[in-house]
């Protein structure tokens, strides 16, 4: 039986790679690394220095592949994605089909797999022609890197917290007591009419370009949305994520 | 200056250390692992083997210290917690201050610091009478250690994730497309009436005794009440975690 390995490699930080992480790319005869299209070609570096730093033995076994991009035109969100992962599927599909019998590869995911990713659902997809073994090896987060560098719990006290989107926040506001958003494109934060709630917001979390802001909503959203376009600007691309947060713990 | 880490250690897995808890478990003079009382033995246990397995020098490093009991009658949760907080801050400032001038100590903080964890807010309580600089390591949070071993996302395209207590989940019911519970005494999914939604549940995750179970809520939820009674009569303890899930992804 073949196997494969899904890695949560952390958000930018070689060091954010666990013992277990590091363990398995060694394990894998094979690791795969999206390039271009859809991935920036920063997060491919990040994923090429990860193997120059961790794999003992990395002659020929790295195998540099492209992500096809994402066509919206003519297309509701969920179709152009649904489109998009059955692309990336036939992708995955040959890389898996030319492993040797019991043969073993590592697909890195940025993060951890288990948010807004899709490696999982997209290797779902091949097994419909392909056989293999999966096991998942859990990875950093955007959302605990944030924490870390803001030095901040991202749950108060019993209370709960949401994960969402800048599209979801946009259209249903502040629900609970801490919310984190990412794939915000539309910094969603600026509609949200709460000048006092808290944010908390980072940019190129784990990396040498990291940024952090944090206040007053009221009074500092107006420098994050300049921050966030002179470095979108200067980088070409950016990742960004942010907590926005009412009341404190041990209120009610 | 004194310098304090509180370094995410994973959630049982000796393998999710990263390279950036054990650089800086090294790097610290003193490490400080929570004993008795309110922590269960085993969980002492696991960071005592992460000193083992990954500190290069640990003579005389490792000190060992009792967590204060939480006391709940004849207080609200809030009370009861606060004082329990303020409880620990005395044996944290006690530690701190006896830490020599320029000295550097570890704390290692179960899961990820951000989530379901005071360390941090205990550590802002203790700022009062003792100064310190302050480092954040994120770690392995049993949310992605239940994702990883169900090899599921927990977020589904483009929708939110809500993270909450068992206490809250029976109160405000499912609000989102998937829904984390942790802290759960009292089992709330079974006073969830939506049999149709998906369960994934795990118990003592990434250790050796990790169970899992998945299923749809409905036929599952009886096995689940029975096997997680005779894990915590059997280990005397437990710790669980499971995701709810309504509705697909692509679903509108
Ligand atoms: C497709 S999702 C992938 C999330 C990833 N699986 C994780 O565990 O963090 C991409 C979003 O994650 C967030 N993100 C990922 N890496 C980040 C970083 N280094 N700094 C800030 N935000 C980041 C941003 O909100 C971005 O829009
Ligand atoms: C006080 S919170 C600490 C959470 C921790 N900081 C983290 O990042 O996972 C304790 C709760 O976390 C969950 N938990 C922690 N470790 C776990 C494990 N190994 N298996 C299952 N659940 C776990 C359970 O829901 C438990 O009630």
């Amino acid at each position: 039986m073949k196997h494969i390995y899904a890695i949560g490699i952390g958000t930018g930080n070689l060091e954010h790679m666990t013992i277990q992480a590091i363990n398995a790319m060694n394990g894998a005869d094979l690791v795969f690394i999206p390039t271009k299209g859809a991935q920036k070609e920063e997060l491919a570096d990040v994923r090429r220095a990860i193997c120059e730093r961790y794999l003992k033995q990395a002659d020929g076994k790295i195998i540099e592949f492209a992500v096809p991009l994402r066509e919206t035109k003519e297309r509701s969100y969920g179709q152009s994605v649904d489109e998009w992962h059955a692309a990336i599927a036939a992708t995955y599909r040959r890389l898996i089909s030319d492993l040797p019998e019991n043969g073993t590869a590592a697909f890195l995911v940025w993060g951890d797999p288990s948010l807004y990713d899709s490696t999982l659902r997209i290797l779902e997809r091949v097994r419909d022609k392909v056989e293999f073994d999966l096991t998942v090896i859990p990875g950093i987060t955007s959302i605990q890197a944030l924490a870390a560098s803001h030095r901040i719990p991202i749950s108060l006290v019993g209370k709960s917290v949401e994960i969402t989107t800048g599209r979801r926040l946009a259209e249903e506001g502040l629900k609970t007591e801490s919310t984190v958003v990412m794939l915000d494109g539309i910094q969603a934060f600026t509609k949200i009419d709460d000048p006092d709630a808290e944010i908390f917001w980072g940019a190129y979390l784990g990396t040498q370009d990291e940024i952090i802001r944090a206040g007053r909503l009221g009074d500092v959203a107006d420098d994050i949305v300049r921050t966030r376009a002179e470095a979108r600007e200067r980088h070409g691309w950016i990742m960004d994520i942010y907590l926005l947060r009412k009341g404190r713990d041990f209120q009610d």
